[in-house]
């Protein structure tokens, strides 16, 4: 334990150009040496309310039943699949990544019963494919992935939520790297149950899982008679510690709560829609940058592509893993490789919050290019 | 969200002698500011080794398989029991308290026959009962509190993991409110699998929850058929984080770690032992000073209580949360009512870490006296 006693952090700068966790607002490393406080005090319960409303707002929607699960993104994926997707049930996945797949197995682990569409990883699903899908499987809830963070594809929802709803289907949408990024709107895609993490667009630490309910799968919820398999993450006693009573469940994080709040704060400042449109033109730089130097973006269709994590394979003779290893250690730049079935075969580069900017871009790009 | 624009965050100061959060260590909150590294980071398998080492030293164990949990204490319960309570299994439960209660509702969750031996609140079991209790029942797995936060009882666990040994049972204990305050000894204990939180007797914010497992108690994870209903807190898909190669499950928090660490290391330096014996001289003086203003102690016999968690009856005509109100809004200091069956009834007074000095444990007095 010797070496424990003396030493004080001193963690090295890295430039987090990877799919998150991404940089950290200044604001929010600040906020995080503010007195902890209990978890009943009134003060905690304001900077609560005002996380839940820049929550409301990043996630488009009006849902009272909008909160912050104690735990990582993939917490909240087991939530809302854990409470929504119940036991004997009816699940399907749109499934074209990484991310689709941990939702089919913790769907499996749930004992439902799992259908799945499959895509080739990178594209997206049209609504002629959903309706078929969904009208011939007649499936109680649809899960699908909003930003898929394994591939870069971004698909918002529509195509999927149509079909679900026309079949009486609950969805649910992963939004762990869309939300406080880009374009989420859980109200115009007619999104029942979301989720999403903190280190990624809402450029805060990881540790709160940010979770967004609409109306009718809250009565759901009320309405459901058997308890789910989880006790922690419980939607229904998570929800009566964030609303007056305030009944007791789990014992929140007050410095990750004063980050969150100032990363919302920062998006607000910013505005939500501009920070979007940085994204996006960032984004536009980014490929234009890398298809000069040999990338082949992996999402075709540049409609489908999301705005702040983009995926690119490398030219032939450039070893991926060889440019990250170099970038990392001339450079102290992060960027990732693939996941799964794309190990190896594309680079995922991460340009949100902070790095959003032409000269990082510009910086990033030249960087690339030395090591190649 | 213009509101959110604009301020900076400016939590109040409150003193926090309830049962935790508790008062963080100053340089766990400096530790904060330091700059998020990527989840692969070099640097970041650095603090975590770090932390290991740490935990095994305040959890009293060499069981290689500890570590962090990306959850608050309960997560990690429900860690402990979802992988290895199994459907259908026997888990046999010693309930003396809200959290001995708490883990009997995760049992029924996983779908176990729960059994259970109650004693009234604030007691502790002795070897007789333990045997008896368990050579009738026959379990596959026993569970205890070591310290029940929610009564101040304390007990080490020899009594139970004896009796259970002998029938075979494996043995989880609920270290919540034991670890880095008072011994918890997994190894001389014979405790199994043991979980706790960052909140309380570490020093630092929530958000982590250490968890423990014994060689025993790896082995039948490794040999465990049937996947646990949890994927998020899946002790085998969350290990493999840990240990290189490290593979990616879930998004730990680094300023998280960089507190654990630095509370760790703030123990280090005063010495495990010391600690300890800080905690229980400041409880000594403690119940003396409260027996003095006419409060009678929960726990009846002095060798079953928590050192750096006091629970008090108050005398006739106090009422407690007349008290709790006026010593929050005119010292600015947090003590805690009873939960459960103990609400109304009792106060839970925590003197940990940097609150566990003498002229804090006065101040703390003399503040009750003036409120009464």
């Amino acid at each position: 334990m010797a070496t424990l006693a003396a030493e004080r952090i001193a963690a090295p700068k890295r430039l987090l150009y990877g799919p998150g966790p991404s940089m950290v607002e200044p604001r929010a490393y600040e906020a995080m040496a503010q007195p902890v406080v209990g978890i009943f005090d009134p003060y905690f319960f304001h900077i609560v309310e005002e996380i839940r409303t820049g929550l409301r707002e990043a996630f488009g929607t009006t849902n009272p039943l909008t909160f912050t699960v104690p735990a990582g993104g993939s917490g909240a994926m087991e939530a809302a699949i854990a409470n929504f997707v119940l036991p004997g049930s009816k699940f399907a996945v749109f499934a074209a990544g990484h991310f689709a797949d941990r939702m089919a197995i913790m769907g499996r682990r749930q004992r439902a019963e799992v259908v799945r569409l499959d895509k080739p990883w990178g594209q997206i699903f049209t609504a002629a494919e959903a309706t078929k899908f969904i009208g011939r499987e007649r499936p109680d809830v649809v899960a699908f992935v909003q930003a898929e963070t394994s591939t870069g594809a971004y698909q918002p929802g529509k195509a999927i939520t149509t079909a679900a709803r026309e079949m009486g289907a609950l969805v649910i949408a992963d939004c762990v790297t869309s939300l406080g990024a880009m374009p989420v709107e859980l109200d115009a895609n007619g999104i029942d149950v979301a989720f999403s993490c903190t280190q990624k667009g809402l450029s805060c630490p990881a540790g709160l899982a940010p979770i967004s309910i609409s109306p009718r799968a809250a009565e759901r919820l009320a309405q459901r008679a058997e308890e789910p398999s989880t006790w922690y993450l419980d939607l229904k006693l998570m929800a009566a510690y964030f609303d007056p009573p305030h009944t007791y469940q789990h014992t929140p994080s007050p410095p990750l709560y004063y980050a969150l709040r100032q990363g919302l704060a920062a998006i607000a400042e910013e505005g939500l829609t501009e920070r979007w449109k940085r994204h996006f033109r960032m984004s536009q730089r980014l490929i234009a940058g890398l298809e000069n130097l040999g990338f082949r973006p992996l999402v075709e269709n540049p409609d489908d592509r999301i705005w702040h994590l983009t995926t690119v394979v490398p030219p032939r003779g450039v070893d991926e893993a060889q440019l990250r290893r170099e970038l990392s250690e001339k450079y102290s730049i992060e960027i990732s490789g693939g996941l799964g079935q794309l190990g190896g075969k594309i680079l995922r580069i991460g340009t949100m919050g902070p790095l959003a900017t032409a000269e990082n871009v510009d910086g990033l790009l030249e960087a690339i290019a030395a090591c190649m």
